[in-house]
């Protein structure tokens, strides 16, 4: 039977990248789709409608396998988090219509073989792109950093590195909701006042402008600090451990300062980890999926009474999908980047 | 009222060290002690018999305030963990001829002000220096850092480093009893053969022969850690991070290969902490007082059971305690390092 072909543009990877990753590393290929699926499986093929560029993306960019997700594949489609639309369906619990949120390609069109990675959006009421965001990947990565990993009390103090970003802007907010004091720092006066005037931060600062951190994180958090919420790594972590409290928890969600580097900077001061007891956890998202349920349906309400602000930077097109995502490296986005390739209307 | 005097022999630091210590940063000075107490006040005065020599006292020689200990003040003398028999007593709970553990002076003869820090030893059942050895602040560490801290589970995987140790020696007995597979490492094979023949470890190397340490903890634990009991840091540590499991836990004691340092090892692989989930937690016994009793009832049961073997390195006589101290630096103790003032009959 014949069946309609549509143009579907992709995000390449060129190949596997050292250093701080460049728009050159990807290219954009204009393929074509049949819209049809082969029978016998129950696949799904979908519309990509916004694309998620997460900081954890540029681990699959080398040439290493990790425990948690396997590289890219040089000349093959990038592929991440994003929300989609159902074109055609094999599977008995899709349908055409219907907007999914998961696993999906850097490209127009995808078919997700089996729909695997693919959850249904039942909930509208809020903007859809909220599903990989403040309600997806960053959302939840926050939502267990503070409330699981991090076993926080009322009237603790809580340090956010790289707070305007997606993981960290939520943070920020279920902390202060916890009755928390909460600090973050950031890259740009930009990010720092967004911290403070409309995400509502105790206080912030611009990490770029404190020759010594340790006296900065003295200076803003002169009581210590309780909980750490780990996002850069490095000399940032270094001087953190100077200005932990006793029984203080370090929730360690990313490092990106470290992700381009061939070999990771030095912590020197680890010793700080028994001095002042430190528990010190890494976590990973796709291990909570348990929680997924009872975060989802409590941020959401969260966000439809107002009580927590999303901060979306939001880059129109997939041909600017490759410079949105080099942008995280060079604190370009201020909140969740996102790609959209086109809307859901 | 005159008293009778007594010659007091006590161990002064010279002054605050830097790098190893050495022999000659302490003197030996002879001292006369009026074997009396003031009125009006619950002190008692003893008779130091055992000293225990500990890692963490190297802390105390550099002039640096610390969270859970204070400086030890040039010119006057040491002190540390000892067992002692009480001479004088002007407090109610304890009676002349009463054997107590705590914290004493390095020296023949001390007055322990209100009898602050001092326990008194009910049960003599078991050699009495046991109770600053697997009954004492080694033995509690051990018990907390394993059993309290590295949430274990019979079938896992446990390495220790500094295995031959006061603290390892119990881990890794403990470990086997609880049903795990256990690994050590020392520094000669005489410890490494004591691990292996009387302590019950599954096996065990000589980290000095050992080039790359990475490989070795690959070849002696092929399914890699579970648990890593924490004692020397450095590159050791950046080993055991490439070796971990997932959902590891590193239970962080000490990092012997550090307090020496000026400035500490830089550890480069830290991010190994997200991919791995990894749990690192530092702790210190004096945080875990309420678990003493259960403590010291379990071990003195597996002790008079014979399930557990206490290694001790007795030096006898207190001029020799600044070498029995030094010692601990150059991995010359095979198991807890004590010194024999005298005995107690």
């Amino acid at each position: 039977m014949a069946s309609i072909e549509v143009s579907n543009k992709q995000v390449i990877l060129k190949d596997y990248v050292t250093g701080v990753p460049k728009e050159s590393d990807m290219l954009i290929k204009c393929t074509k789709l049949p819209l049809q699926l082969k029978d016998g499986a129950q696949d799904i093929l979908v519309k990509n409608l916004y694309l998620s560029c997460d900081p954890y993306m540029r681990g699959r960019m080398k040439n290493i396998a990790s425990y948690f997700t396997a590289p890219f594949t040089p000349g093959l489609v990038i592929n991440g988090h994003g929300i989609s639309k159902v074109v055609i369906s094999n599977h008995p619990e899709f349908k055409q219509g219907d907007l999914v949120a998961g696993f999906t390609g850097w490209e127009e069109y995808s078919i997700i073989p089996e729909g695997r990675g693919m959850r249904k959006i039942l909930h509208t009421d809020v903007p859809i792109s909220y599903y990989i965001g403040a309600l997806g990947l960053p959302g939840h990565t926050a939502y267990i950093g503070f409330f699981k990993v991090s076993s926080p009390k009322p009237g603790e103090t809580v340090y956010i590195s790289a707070a305007a970003g997606a993981v960290g802007q939520l943070v920020g907010q279920f902390a202060k909701l916890h009755g928390c004091y909460v600090v973050g720092s950031a890259g740009s006066k930009e990010k720092v006042d967004l911290l403070k005037n409309r995400l509502g931060f105790d206080d912030a600062f611009n990490y770029k402008e404190e020759p010594d951190l340790n006296a900065a994180l003295k200076r803003y958090l002169p009581n210590g600090i309780d909980i750490y919420f780990e996002n850069v790594g490095g000399d940032m972590l270094e001087a953190v451990l100077e200005n932990m409290n006793i029984f203080g928890r370090i929730a360690v969600c990313g490092m990106i300062s470290q992700y381009n580097l061939e070999q990771g900077k030095g912590i020197k001061n680890l010793s700080q980890i028994i001095i002042r007891r430190i528990k010190m956890e890494g976590f990973l998202e796709p291990d909570y999926a348990k929680t997924y349920p009872e975060f989802v349906e409590k941020v959401k309400g969260y966000i439809k009474e107002g009580k927590i602000v999303c901060m979306e930077d939001i880059t129109d097109g997939l041909e600017n999908a490759p410079a949105a995502f080099v942008g995280l490296f060079h604190g370009k986005n201020i909140g969740k980047q996102i790609v959209r390739i086109c809307d859901d209307k």
